[in-house]
């Protein structure tokens, strides 16, 4: 019987069946329902079949977020091929690496994306539409040990690695999320964030296992996203600081309607005046940490504790445990050490990397490489990236909370901070900014001084245009590491 | 990395972590968080260590629903011994039986429950709180694999079974319902069913799962519940068909809050009077279908189809499959037939009944011994126990449905229809009526004449003051029959 445990239906076409007539997905103001949704990918997985696409096969996608991407994904699934999920902001020859890595079939992408991957079929959306179809054994269950998606995460050193997401990954990080966040009748959940990202395809996973809408953007628009919240039945948004930073800007003096329940907050701790914007506005704000290798969240900060536990990223989601390591033993409350965690949300490892998954993997736990600390109640505290620690004369210095100091200064909009090479101590924080309003680098000094340890104060301040962040709008510390 | 994936963290130690605080069990008036109710469960569980119970050690419970009882539920699970429960009605005899057939190692029973089992160890509770601690190492997660609860089902004929209950049929039990109920902040469950039932047993899972409390009647009485409901925050209630007629009537002209938001219903289809009282008073009504072997619902009808497919039981819960077979095939549409279930709430078997279990368990699916049809959109009808199945003259009678018809009656309070011997026919059908008002025999057979083909009707009734139920408030046909 332990084989039931592992199946579950196949979750759009369960959807299809049991609730047909509810929004599964608003995408540039029309509405499709889950069995709309289903007939659309039931056809799209015959004209992959058509192209030779079967059970077992790698397909990358190489897509924007659009409704085609999401049938795509899911007539994959539907299909028993796995996703390859390509970031569509890597040059050609970064793609190709993870093309040959995943030893990819075929490449499907949106007509302007077209690359000539050498040895590679490539196929672009409108061929794919026009293709005829094909009868396929379409999956009526999945296998939860099986994998279903495949994201690439450039890790702290060398080549990305593959991120093996099994069904059951993405089913368990859903259950975690729901007995967390609660579901209500209604939910609607606001998708404006990469599909190629986990933030954004757990979204689309937890549209289907909990049987809610969706409104799909392609992509982040401050002015379209507080449309969706205040017209379009939105009552869940996922974004990352910068993204809620802009829409509080865009907001104005408004406010979002009372069904609107949850901001889930990824990418880092929110500073404080951000928080207390929200407060004002009555905009309830869960904060989170997680990563590709958990498909989604494994803790998060409950709105009620944004201020009494300012920085924490919260407490585990019911399935999952986290411990703080160091020297192979387990810290005490307060002690830092690297986050450790454990859960049915959990990556099985690497693709093809059976040493990077035995490293990070061990005895059922995941080493995240993260820095942090759990408090006397068990509140996470996530310090840093371990390889964006700054070492500084033995002392250790965490970029984030140094950033976190400069943007409280009220003529800062953006910050990041990186170790530059210093000859008497090793290395020594410097900090790129961007501002709000004139502010000279004496000025900032000054401010930080007051509230840093003096070896935690930047020695040097650039004053830039703009930070480079990816496409989940997370600061890419590399870059400014090159601009140095 | 499969491991995670058969692991959770214990739950209600998980819950004393994550929201300590919060209400767990309301229970005489007094409340109890989880913090409060895992402190009481961990001296319990070391009370339990000192009388030698261990790993794997199977234990008897023989209380009615309170406090203690939760406790050493929960106490028994800390400690990874399985919990027997024991149906407080059964006779001493009936009792050993399933004593000896689980080789059961001690049974905890309320002092005025205590009884002597030859060659058993019995405990009072009484005793049991007197006991000295002693440290045991208790579960800090555990195994969905593993057998956590035993139940015994009378089943169709012979003695009764062990139904095997794992931690994982409990899990995916509580999830199905939630992703078909929803969850909400505040969220409170009245739990007035048996405990050692799985009706009741289930809303003990769902709230260690959830994170959401209960409020616990030692029995059920309609003013209690209704004043849990009216008073204490309950927005979840379980009933039978009997304990929600009774409710409706002691509310008189009253209503329920607006936050009562579930009267989930099990015990097969509610008649339409009592529906429709229900959408007068705006109770949602959402009935259900389940049995011990799925760890309570596998299906379930939402409130807005109850008059549109009246008498159903809805479609399968998220993680859930219902076939219906007949001669070894699916039926079509509207063909009665056996239900057939799947799902990783469906019991692994039956506890030293391999050919039980091999009988019942066919290629991954519950044959479940009822019979019922799936309609054109897959909503489910009951018609009725196989065992309860009126062969008369070739025809087949299902005793619900003429139940229901002359519950219609506006006379009628309640009523039991059984196959009585008939030399012509084989069997006619008979019924056992409760009346709330005058009325003869000849009214109510001109009432079933009008409503149901002529074989359908009783052809006998018999007026009594009340009709044999289990403690679940289920009707027990084998008594009608006796008292035929």
């Amino acid at each position: 019987m332990s084989a039931n445990r592992n199946e579950t239906p196949n979750w759009l076409k369960q959807r299809a069946f049991l609730t047909p007539n509810r929004l599964a997905i608003r995408y540039e103001g029309k509405n499709y329902s889950f069995l709309d949704l289903h007939q659309l990918v039931e056809k799209r997985a015959r004209q992959l079949h058509q192209i030779d696409i079967k059970r077992g096969d790698t397909v990358g996608l190489l897509m924007k977020n659009s409704l085609e991407m999401v049938i795509n994904i899911h007539a994959l699934m539907y299909l028993g091929a796995v996703n390859v999920l390509l970031n569509t902001r890597l040059t050609a020859e970064e793609l190709l690496w993870q093309i040959n890595d995943a030893n990819i079939k075929c490449v499907i992408c949106d007509d302007e994306l077209s690359v000539h991957f050498p040895g590679k079929k490539v196929m672009t959306l409108s061929e794919l539409k026009l293709c005829d179809e094909k009868e396929a054994a379409l999956d009526d269950s999945f296998i939860l040990d099986d994998v279903a998606t495949i994201m690439y995460t450039s890790g702290t050193t060398g080549k990305p690695k593959g991120v093996q997401q099994t069904f059951g990954n993405h089913w368990w990080s859903a259950i975690g999320s729901v007995l967390n966040l609660g579901l209500k009748d209604g939910d609607c959940w606001l998708l404006a964030v990469p599909l190629f990202h986990i933030s954004g395809l757990s979204i689309l996973m937890r549209s289907v296992i909990y049987g809610i809408g969706i409104v799909l953007h392609s992509s982040f628009s401050a002015k379209e996203a507080n449309r969706a919240i205040k017209n379009e039945g939105v009552t869940i948004a996922s974004v990352v600081t910068a993204m809620l930073n802009d829409m509080l800007q865009e907001l104005g003096s408004d406010t979002y309607p009372k069904s609107f329940r949850c901001m889930l907050l990824g990418g880092g701790p929110a500073p404080r005046p951000i928080l207390e914007q929200c407060r004002e506005k009555e905009i309830p704000v869960f904060q989170t940490y997680g990563m590709t290798e958990t498909c989604s969240q494994i803790a998060t900060l409950a709105p009620e504790f944004c201020f009494s536990k300012l920085g924490s990223a919260g407490k585990p989601l019911f399935p999952a445990q986290i411990r703080i390591v160091a020297d192979g033993r387990d810290c005490s409350p307060n002690e830092e050490g690297e986050i450790v965690v454990k859960g049915p949300n959990v990556t099985p490892g690497y693709l093809h990397r059976p040493d990077a998954t035995n490293e990070a993997i061990r005895d059922g736990w995941f080493y995240t490489g993260d820095l942090g600390y759990l408090d006397e109640e068990g509140f996470l505290y996530v310090l840093d990236r371990r390889s964006d620690l700054i070492v500084s004369g033995g002392e250790n210095i965490y970029p984030a909370e140094v950033e976190a100091v400069i943007l409280s200064h009220p003529s800062v909009k953006d910050v990041g901070v990186v170790g530059k090479e210093n000859k008497k101590w090793g290395k020594v924080p410097h900090a790129f900014v961007v501002r709000s309003e004139e502010v000279s680098e004496e000025e900032l000094r000054q401010f930080c001084l007051k509230k840093l340890a003096k070896y935690k104060v930047p020695k040097g301040f650039t004053f830039v245009e703009s930070l480079p962040r990816n496409a989940s709008k997370k600061l890419l510390r590399r870059k400014l590491k090159e601009w140095l």
